[in-house]
């Protein structure tokens, strides 16, 4: 039998190497709950940092506890704490700014740069038996709420939220969605409950669409994933966009590309309506050739999105209201000492997963 | 049988007298279409310019056609015409501004000075059988919009969706609304309808907060209706409101005031969220005391909603995509020739009246 | 000679009662920094502590050191202070938040609930020799900023630009603003940094008229100051407008209301152009009638304005770029020993008095 | 001498030629008026028509008369006109859009699909004796406006207008320019008047940079214009980027790209804040590669600027109210029959010409 003061941990110790290791359980700063993690899910950044070890100038230098999409419950609090109490069920949202700089106070800290997040280095994840996090950045499960495993599907799910945000996304407004993976499909759940009238799903594998199209989606579009020879991608774009109008696709008033892909990124700029918003999620190539003079005569707006901000109590509301539910998008479940199967599986991307979840140590 | 050119209208003839008048068919301008009306909602103001008058500055001065929620079949296009064509289904518009003043020209038409409204002295209404309006003030029903009566309540629904508009509302937000009529109760489905986590009703009369709970609210709160000897309004609506929030009803994001009533306006203040935005749509007294200071320091913004403006297009996509469901406001049908029983129907406000539709001359 | 752990301070003792006090100088806290107070001036509140002991609910209950509109030099850093060292002359911010509730984090502090505001009982101000204030509340002032004195009204300018930002004030609009006193010159300053066409100011005192017309404002109004018998406000405030209207004043895209005074209200709300914004700046009676059916019809917007957010970096750099001229308002100079002086000489208002500041202690 | 319903203008009548020819004087339709020209600009899409024959799909493809940067007196007026007069001096809005689609509706006009802009191709310009056009687009000079000359010049300054407009340029923030020819000129005139605090112009002609500077530059950055070999434009606009932030060039709120080079698109976006805006304004190649990620992770707000809308009062505003001075534009005036020299000498880019007028016919 483990010690009290256990804390078995899924740690990446080198590029393809997660090993358990257990650190020690601590006493939570005054500021802090500690959290017994009930549940976790795998994100493709997780699956990267295994295969890669860096995500662009992110780089895994010392082993690292992976996982930033957790729930549980709280086992004790600092001193100073206010809002929670030992037992409470709370979404944990995994990056913890500054809280002075000019971003912090304006509202918008996830551009803070000194933000610490979860499970990108050199920050530890929350793939553990117990993690410590700021009182206001846990967010306590209303009764309502299902469940400690669609709790962990609120960080995800608030990517949506925060794009729809920037998106200004109104009722009555039709959607576009470029990349039918979790973020894709929440972005859209999200799209219809604001009240879009429409929301169509581009993505180059059917079997995602079908799942969408069960999900969320109004309307599906598989998407050539092959530039003919002799193309390069505007054209190619510019042609397939072409095509997609003829076949009776219309131009969305809100487009949300949540691939990365370059041919995604030329298409739902054309397929934005004029005036329109295009909003960048998913991440790609750093560089992307883009119509320019079509932006200017049709005055496009573009806006990079990056994670969430101030997301969590209205996603989570969202759920306990019915207006979304995140239960069809937990495929998988492992247990703890399973993980590196649910790493496994996501990097496979088989068996139709969308998310896998890791549950907390018994 | 009436010859091809009559165009039987209901006439306010003076205060209290409404007759059947035959007015002749005309041809439509060369931007205009002539419309078959098939339904007319009556509304407040149509009952208080016969019981009345007049409303405010608007003075009945000469024999004026009632109506102005109305839809219809197209039975005839003005030369210039390119969007309409004879047997298309429409909803009318029935405010037709001036196109070229600034507020035309920034999109808030519904400001223009030169607006000529129907059935607004010294404007006709659409109660009649062929009624004439400029083409692109007619929006076409898609294929799939319910039917022609519901067509009818496109202008209702309107007041809700610009009110809502204003208030810039946004999915995951708490909307409280004063006020169950058709506005009221149109203004909660726009609210649902755009991500509103929940709505809540308040009225002081039971029954109309029944229905209310039926169709779109989550929450209900019959107002007292007397101010207790000795208490002026604004003592009393803090008084309801410390009331309110004690029984755990609360603040919210956005209120929507569609009563005119001096103690709403003032309760719905004081249950607006700090940094919350309180909307101004029923008409009531032309003074209203406020609280000012606490409108200072929790810096809640008030805003005036005044018809509507590039509403019609979004009402109609917003029922065919089944987001909003109108059927059940229309409580009440008669036929043209008994429009007289449906004004008197509306005046007495019995029988559980919402919306009574006066159906098209056969 | 005074030992080296000297904080000689105002403080009010009761109602009435202000005395010098020494109270200790300690060290910073670890996020702090202490700063020799150098300039600050009074500002109504101060008075108004001195003479009622309390403004609405806030009652001085225990002595309280006063002032709140500060500036200084650093004189020691808490260890964790990373952008501030001794010698850096800043501007202080005078209101601490909480920094992790809703509003705090969305970028309104100024509306935290747990607010410790300098000068607001229970919170000692700034009127002393040492004063200890997280880092981030701090400004440094640029090497072009012109002096320590002008730095002492950042607090009031930043009231202006608060209130600016709320009214959404954009380049070429027309502005008027009702009461001439530092807070309405200053907002009348930022207006016209903003690009404001016109700035009208209305007040009853003509002499400060005089300064204004000097100072920034295009137009000047003297208003009638006394309600003549048998109107209500409201009639009054409706006539006086139409007179403004007819000698040629317009109504203006915006308008700030600094003054408090009821008839100011109303006839701001009347000469905001329609669709315009109307915001309440000024503290006055806690009730205010308006005109509500005016505002629906011509979509005013209203918002109030409470203290400031984020405003301090944006004032300095106004002053340092040139946009802003601060030094005619310092009428008057007393030394730290004179500030019963101070205090009487805003309090009585003569003399021309803008601003009176009380220099830091020799 | 000619007779009075001669018309002369300038009309391009294939690539390479343009010739006078008498087109005659008319009756102004209802709504129109006509105006006797009195100076024209030339714009860099005359001088292309000229040379090219075409602007990307707008292809000339018989007769037309060029010029949309016109001024002129009001010589008659359609019957239904009602805000102009015989004598009337008026800056002339060359695009006249269909009223009432979607963007004409929504305050947007400049997206009308259905717009005739004066002299692109088909519709004839203003470079001709007698102009006609819709009351509305005309606007009347204030008596403080300092002459028809600057007048011609409302036009690239409502460019500036509505760039900034869409960047939502508020007082207090940083803004950089790339392009110093009019359009950056005027829009960063148009920078300063919004209250920025400082404008720094960008280009590669150091001639044009210091106009800059003693028109209305705080900073001038000269660019390099040309990529060393075996360098990807990306990468050089980053390395260009780097080198002025640490020279001390800073990264600005808001970026407005005039110039359209590819390089200087790049560099702009990497010199917004994060979190800033970069509108696109000047027209070059059809594709541009732009950095998505560092778009996505610094939340980068990209929007396309097209032409104008709604801002010819305000620019006349703005010029009325001092706030900006058009006179030192003007560089080079031509009469009326030496308009080619003035073709010829904008072409040619020498003598310093930044702004050439063409006078009216005597």
């Amino acid at each position: 039998m483990l010690p009290d003061n256990s804390n078995i941990s899924w740690v990446l110790q080198q590029v393809g190497d997660i090993q358990l290791e257990n650190r020690l359980r601590t006493a939570p700063k005054s500021n802090e709950v500690e959290i017994a993690i009930k549940a976790t899910g795998i994100c493709g950044s997780d699956v990267h940092y295994w295969v890669h070890g860096h995500i662009g100038d992110f780089i895994v230098r010392e082993p690292m506890v992976l996982g930033h999409e957790s729930s549980g419950i709280v086992t004790n609090v600092g001193r100073d704490c206010k809002t929670l109490k030992v037992g409470d069920q709370v979404a944990i949202e995994p990056g913890v700014p500054c809280y002075t700089c000019h971003f912090c106070k304006h509202g918008q800290y996830n551009l803070c740069k000194d933000m610490k997040f979860a499970a990108t280095p050199p920050v530890n994840g929350s793939l553990c038996q117990y993690y410590y996090c700021p009182e206001d950045f846990c967010v306590r499960l209303p009764d309502n709420f299902p469940s400690l495993e669609e709790a962990a599907l609120i960080e995800p799910l608030s990517v949506g939220v925060h794009a729809c945000k920037l998106a200004e996304l109104k009722v009555g407004q039709t959607v576009m969605i470029f990349g039918a993976g979790t973020v894709g499909l929440l972005a859209g759940a999200v799209a219809k409950a604001s009240g879009a009238i429409k929301v169509t799903m581009v993505d180059i594998n059917q079997s995602r669409l079908n799942f969408a199209k069960n999900y969320v989606a109004n309307e599906i579009v598989l998407a050539e994933s092959i530039i003919p020879q002799g193309l390069n991608s505007i054209d190619f774009s510019k042609m397939f966009s072409q095509k997609l109008l003829e076949s009776g696709v219309e131009q969305a008033d809100v487009v949300l590309e949540c691939s990365g892909a370059e041919t995604s990124i030329q298409t739902g700029i054309y397929m934005t309506k004029s005036g329109g918003t295009f909003v960048q999620i998913g991440m790609g190539k750093n560089v992307a050739p883009i119509p320019m003079v079509d932006i200017i005569v049709r005055e496009i707006k573009i806006r990079g999105s990056f994670r969430y901000c101030n997301t969590y109590k209205k996603a989570i509301q969202l759920v306990s209201a019915g207006l979304i539910n995140l239960k069809p998008l937990i495929t998988h479940r492992f247990n703890f000492q399973n993980a590196l199967k649910a790493f496994e599986t996501v990097k496979e991307g088989n068996d139709g997963v969308i998310k896998a979840l890791i549950l907390g140590m018994e």
